[in-house]
């Protein structure tokens, strides 16, 4: 096209100050790949890295207990709305949600949701050490986690953090993505956060390229993408955060085929986009329709989905030294799961278009199967969430099919204990045929790798099975 | 990766009733290109277009009048909040904006803002004939186009046109688009409308190729992409509808360097969506600060902007004999521009991180410039926005920069008379500097390509100018 074009534009000679770029790195995805490959970098081994997680644990010395409202500090329910925010207006606040929707067996509901309008970085410095690829994880301890301290991106920051609302420390190694090195940028997108509980929240997931020398801190080490993936087969280690960022990791997008066609794909996510209505309002949190309030929790009248709490957090390491903060407190164990199958000799995932009450746009791919059971257990078989129970009985009935299982919780800055058990199932004809049910279709991990370049394809639930499947050598 | 994964996955056997497709489509663009650079085909003569556009103007013996709102028939003012809607509760209503914006001269307005939630089809059936892609394209009438008919996609359908509140005749061709060949699928996204006069409406903009006959019809023809090229010159003959369908239409992508990869572009519009606080909130028309109603209009009390107005429409071409509606009536005409340079033998684009308040999400990338100069005339020089007097003084000072130039109006079906002039103008390091003020960025038309793949990157200005820059000839 050059040859074309040159006798149009005027080229007034101006030299780049840097030269052109190629728009594609064709390495890049190679070295991914390879840091995938590889299970012993210059960092701990791997098995060492639950000991370190331990040993951060103790030498911290956190505590976390549950305390009644009136004992947030800083924090209140406004007098009129009876939403609950922080004194100083930042942070998030927990208001009520009105969402109207044309389809399932729930077509109205009220809800308690985080509103946390600013956008926050998720961020994981990578460096070349020895021609591979490492990633700075941190021990980072998180109020919610199950075991309080996981493995962590290199920065987790709310603007409040960045802008400094808490007063606390500086977050170490930010510079390295609030200004990046512009040729050393891998990853950045902004993804959404949970749909059920966050209302229209995107948080940006960055991975950034350094060659410059990293100083070392006991709170942080370098680990290969084969061995952050060997740990993703552990119960709460690698926390959510890190689990959306790697995702977006530009894994090798070598398979040409699929049963669909990538326009063929997005026609069907536009189709999904544009035929579902759904109509979210927040309301008041006071006198929201279902829930109540007592002095220590905001409950759903049935039990049912979750609370809201508020603890206490006593700890050094972190920014401050200590604070007291609301918590969403999700009922029962969920469960989320991508059934796969080979068609053709190529690996499919069965994805889901999701309607979620806080997506900022309607749906979002997500897993095949993503449910608290208990909150179905009470409805007719019709209204349960298909395949729903061929997951359930997978452990029992078809053992030798799960490829994956892994217990994983949700982001600890937000949600107390928020656990779900994350699975990748083979499936065949009977259990999830070729032609799904309205809603689901079947694509391949390379198309949803090139889907997560981008805002908002992709769920937080379906990223991190995107990443187990890329990372934890399922794939490959 | 096919024989690393065949010892993962099985492979139960099941035949896929049609056999894998290659998830890119390596000829299309090819196609493309070869029906861009026809400019003769099976159909009219290009330079008869326009004669046909008149006759099917005289033909139907169409009539457009301003009316006083008191005569729209089922339309009305509602008693509480003063909304302007259809009393079937479809189609659309007019209601208030309250936007709050953290920069610009202006960080908070009130506006009137038209809000139609569902999602209409704007479609092109494409077919071959001897060898070359033709696109079957519309004489088509808008009330509010200055000439009434322009040539328009094969399909403009909103829900209500196809589940049938117009109560009238159905919606020729229709059925091409909500039941598409899979592998006909050329393109098929939603895109956004105008975020200064829409409340956050998206369209699917679809291209369809069928192989099936076509039955002919005397308001169709089949063109090619070079004749529709050529008649992007003329002032108002390619409507919006067209334009921005003819943006999504992928043309070859073998620009392999840019002054930004594409990363590096993907994570600036990140931080573009990050960074702009903006809230916009729905309020009732009624009371509208600096907006007053009289009989037959709604304007801005310093004469600015747009008013809302009302119409009666009668013709015989249409789904139903006659109607009356609302259209919004900009005041002055529009300049919409881009800035175009060569670097390192490459053509870039100027694009424009701009926040509307109708986006559903923040900013998209707009036009270099993009504006009615007549709204900023009494802004100090700093407040201008930027390179519009560059823009404005081309025709005089720099009139061989000026690659393209032509008066286009605004979707005829919501606004009256809503005419920019279109402007691509080559500029030099004095005028546009490789490193462009905050919030701009040169791009290669190629990215631009890339990205109308998916929801919300371009706005809709831009996308007529990239259907410029692509189908135009102006690119190569």
């Amino acid at each position: 096209m050059t040859a074309r074009t040159a006798a149009v534009f005027l080229d007034d000679g101006t030299a780049p100050d840097r030269g052109l770029r190629p728009r594609h790195d064709i390495d890049l995805p190679h070295r991914i790949a390879l840091s995938a490959a590889t299970r012993q970098g210059v960092g701990p081994h791997t098995e060492d890295v639950r000991a370190w997680l331990d040993e951060r644990r103790r030498s911290h010395r956190f505590k976390v207990e549950r305390i009644p409202f009136a004992r947030l500090d800083n924090w209140s329910f406004d007098e009129g709305t009876g939403n609950l925010g922080h004194d100083s207006g930042r942070f998030f606040t927990v208001e009520g949600l009105r969402v109207v929707t044309s389809e399932g067996p729930h077509q109205e509901w009220h809800q308690p949701i985080i509103k946390q309008p600013e956008v926050g970085i998720l961020g994981i410095l990578a460096k070349e050490f020895d021609g591979v690829l490492h990633f700075l994880m941190q021990a980072k301890m998180e109020p919610g986690n199950p075991n309080l301290v996981q493995l962590s991106p290199t920065v987790q920051a709310t603007r409040s953090n960045y802008t400094k609302v808490h007063k606390g420390g500086a977050v170490k190694y930010l510079e390295h993505f609030t200004h990046p090195d512009p040729d050393g940028i891998v990853a950045d997108v902004l993804q959404s956060e949970h749909g059920s509980w966050f209302f229209r929240k995107s948080n940006r997931n960055m991975i950034v390229e350094t060659s410059e020398e990293i100083p070392p801190d006991d709170d942080f080490c370098w680990l290969t993408l084969g061995q952050i993936g060997e740990l993703l087969h552990a119960d709460n280690v690698v926390n959510m955060d890190s689990r959306t960022v790697l995702s977006c990791a530009p894994y090798p997008d070598d398979q040409p085929g699929a049963l669909h066609s990538d326009t063929e794909l997005l026609s069907w996510f536009t189709v999904e986009r544009s035929r579902h209505d759904i109509h979210s309002e927040l309301l008041p949190l006071a006198g929201l329709p279902g829930w109540n309030r007592s002095e220590s929790s905001i409950d759903h009248a049935e039990g049912l989905y979750f609370s809201v709490v508020a603890v206490r957090v006593q700890a050094e390491s972190r920014e401050v030294a200590g604070w007291t903060q609301p918590l969403f407190a999700p009922r029962g164990t969920g469960i989320t799961a991508f059934l796969v199958r080979r068609f053709g000799g190529v690996p499919h995932v069965l994805v889901h278009a999701r309607v979620e009450g806080g997506f900022l746009d309607t749906v979002e791919l997500g897993p095949t199967v993503q449910c608290t059971p208990a909150v179905h257990a009470h409805l007719p078989s019709m209204d349960r969430p298909p395949f729903l129970d061929y997951v359930l009985d997978a452990p029992r009935s078809t053992p030798s099919r799960i490829r994956y299982e892994a217990v994983h919780s949700e982001e600890g800055g937000r949600f107390l204990k928020a656990e779900s058990r994350y699975f990748i199932i083979e499936a065949d004809e009977a259990s999830a045929p070729l032609v799904p049910p309205s809603g689901y279709r079947w694509v391949t991990p390379e198309q949803l790798t090139s889907l997560v370049r981008h805002n908002h394809y992709v769920n937080v639930q379906a990223r991190t099975l995107l990443a187990c499947l890329n990372a934890s050598g399922i794939r490959g």
